[in-house]
């Protein structure tokens, strides 16, 4: 069995879980059966491996070759659960790669000098509770127990309830020990842009991460009247949805004018209509700006510009400066890669980056997505080009492991 | 007791059913727990006075003063249900005014010649089941038992499981013979705009209905494309939030272009936005459009220039042209309530609609609302106009009841 069999079995198995028949997205949430199934199948496959299993104080799952106790190890992997309606790759492909990755090492013989770990972050996308990289933020100490537990998702479940009910200890919190173990993280993760496929198609397979942009989260309300849609003049009306409809036109305009050779993006995903009846003026609407930028000036000029044409609107919901990578990491796995190898930036955030703010030295690899699409089913990596991965993931590893042959 | 005392008494008692402390509106829906308590409470009131109590095939109660089987009688009411966070008086104004108006006609010993009915139509509002005027739409075959039976509410029940677990039965259906007892139908309600407000305060307290404008209900689509907000280009994204946005700007847009002597409105007053995440850019978006005008030709205006800009976006819902009130029976109230009497279309419907529609001759009184507001807590009327309204509808009555004294 070559090592691009063992990589796509391992796919074709994830395949059915949690797919939505009508969307055919994916809808993986965190502690749900779903996530169950995703993680009995992750052990499962570590213990196929030899690996040791152990989770951290928050469930996240490390599957260890050696003994990270002893010496930090290199450690990838990446995190499967899923946004609503998600694709196939966004997570799983690093998770599968990191396990194809041990799995091609120990086939050729390979004998580390440091432990290799596997990791499958929970709740990465916070596609139930609303805030992304929930594993790692607790693990890290970025977001407190207190307020991961508080979380609610949209059934009013508490994320307390939610791991009582699937069995887990809600003794969650910081794990400094846990970060100890990782000498270097490397988190492999399918482009969420068209930038690979717009290059030379023969060195633009896969690429190195250089940092994760500036982003944040604003929230803004409009405040209106609630009247009757039928009866109230429009000289008496107060009407929030018109508000909230410049305010989605300018944030796009606000974006478009600093876009160029630095990339700029706004976008305005979640509306609230309150009180959202056809036959009733809006009364309050929230929108939701989500804002990111290669250039961080540029983000904070699209908030600018929007804080002078709705005064007071704007709330600031969270904000994270550019996050750059490990320097002498992101170079040694270029030179492992070679120089014709890309260099990537990412809008999108990842647990790479919490930990790379916690202070492990981390970078990533990005596999080209033909299509630029991203948390749609339409999200694809070519099989080659998963392969071509799994192979740079394990060059990068017998690098960084120092280990014979 | 004075016709005032009686008035004051009953209406003091409607104020605590369904009322919401929060927001200070009421959550008066049909077949909910609120809902029985009010039609208990008006079977109360109109024992208490007498009547004979029916119910019609959708559940309509009906309250006869004489033997309306021999003769068509005049019937006054309307119905007691809210939208969310609605006013006290939308409904319930127009029921306590004519059990008030039924007090003071047999206090002062009247006998009439004709039979008099006060009618509690359920369901007016739609706001659990999406259809306003369910009650009378069914009972004059303008919505078939199917149609009604399926309709869901937003947790997924259908009214026909509502009308079960209510104890009613789902046997609904065209009811004929409950149209045929009604000879003239004047329905009372609180006005729903500032029309009166603005006149001379001496005449203005009641007004006679003559129309209700020409309404539509339209559905608008707008498809993009589901992709990662932080890492998809502008220049790649097609984002249908940007669609609708523009959408409901050039929604008012156009009815402030026709907007003058004849009045014309239109409304974006809910979304659905998929899928609704901050950090995805929109795949679809539904914009609902409320148009109405008091000229049918302003409105079909407002929907060709949106027909124009966004080709194939627009469904129709429902369309409902110009529906006049019997002109007879409009004027004779006229005559009956004096010749400075103001007469006012609405742009709101009401069941009068669906009777007028359905060949009852019918017509409406509207008591001044000083904030001019409707559907929200602040709809209002002063005590002395509510107390003008139920002299006004004494004397209507007396009229066309044609009894002695």
């Amino acid at each position: 069995m070559t090592e691009s069999d063992y990589f796509d079995t391992r796919w074709a198995e994830l395949l059915p879980v949690g797919r939505d028949g009508g969307s055919g997205g994916y809808r993986r949430f965190a502690w749900t059966r779903e996530d169950h199934t995703l993680r009995e199948w992750f052990a499962g496959e570590c213990a196929a491996l030899g690996l040791d299993l152990t989770l951290d104080r928050m469930g996240n799952q490390w599957a260890w070759w050696g003994n990270s106790d002893e010496t930090p190890g290199v450690v990838i992997g990446s995190h499967l659960d899923s946004v609503p309606d998600g694709g196939a790759y966004d997570g799983p492909l690093g998770v599968v790669s990191a396990l194809a990755t041990v799995k091609a090492l120990q086939d050729s013989g390979f004998h580390p000098s440091t432990p290799i770990g596997v990791v499958n972050f929970g709740d990465e996308e916070g596609a139930r509770f609303g805030v992304a990289c929930a594993g790692s933020r607790v693990i890290s100490g970025a977001m407190t127990a207190e307020r991961a537990l508080g979380l609610t998702d949209a059934d009013g479940v508490t994320m307390a309830q939610a791991l009582e009910k699937a069995g887990r200890s809600t003794d969650i919190g910081a794990d400094p020990q846990t970060l100890r173990r990782i000498g270097a993280f490397v988190e492999l993760h399918v482009e969420q842009g068209k930038a690979l496929a717009l290059m030379d198609p023969a060195t633009s397979a896969v690429a190195v991460g250089t940092d994760i942009w500036p982003h944040g989260r604003w929230r803004a309300d409009f405040a209106g009247r609630a009247d009757h849609a039928g009866t109230t003049a429009l000289a008496d009306r107060s009407d929030a949805m018109l508000d909230a409809a410049r305010f989605a036109l300018a944030a796009r305009e606000a974006a478009a004018r600093r876009d160029g050779e630095q990339r700029c993006v706004a976008t305005v995903g979640k509306l609230d209509v309150v009180p959202g009846g056809v036959n009733a003026i809006p009364s309050h609407v929230t929108a939701w700006l989500d804002a990111r930028s290669s250039d961080e000036s540029l983000v904070l000029g699209v908030i600018e510009d929007l804080e002078g044409l709705f005064p007071d609107a704007l709330r600031e919901e969270s904000w994270t400066p550019t996050t750059r990578f490990d320097e002498a990491l992101t170079l040694r796995v270029r030179d492992v890669l070679g120089p014709d190898t890309p260099m990537l930036g990412t809008g999108a955030g990842h647990d790479a980056g919490i930990l790379a703010n916690a202070g492990v030295p981390t970078t990533m690899l990005f596999v080209r997505n033909p299509t630029g699409s991203s948390h749609t089913p339409e999200e694809f990596a070519e099989a080659d080009d998963c392969h071509a991965g799994v192979e740079a993931l394990t060059a990068v590893v017998r690098d960084l492991a120092g280990g014979s042959r």
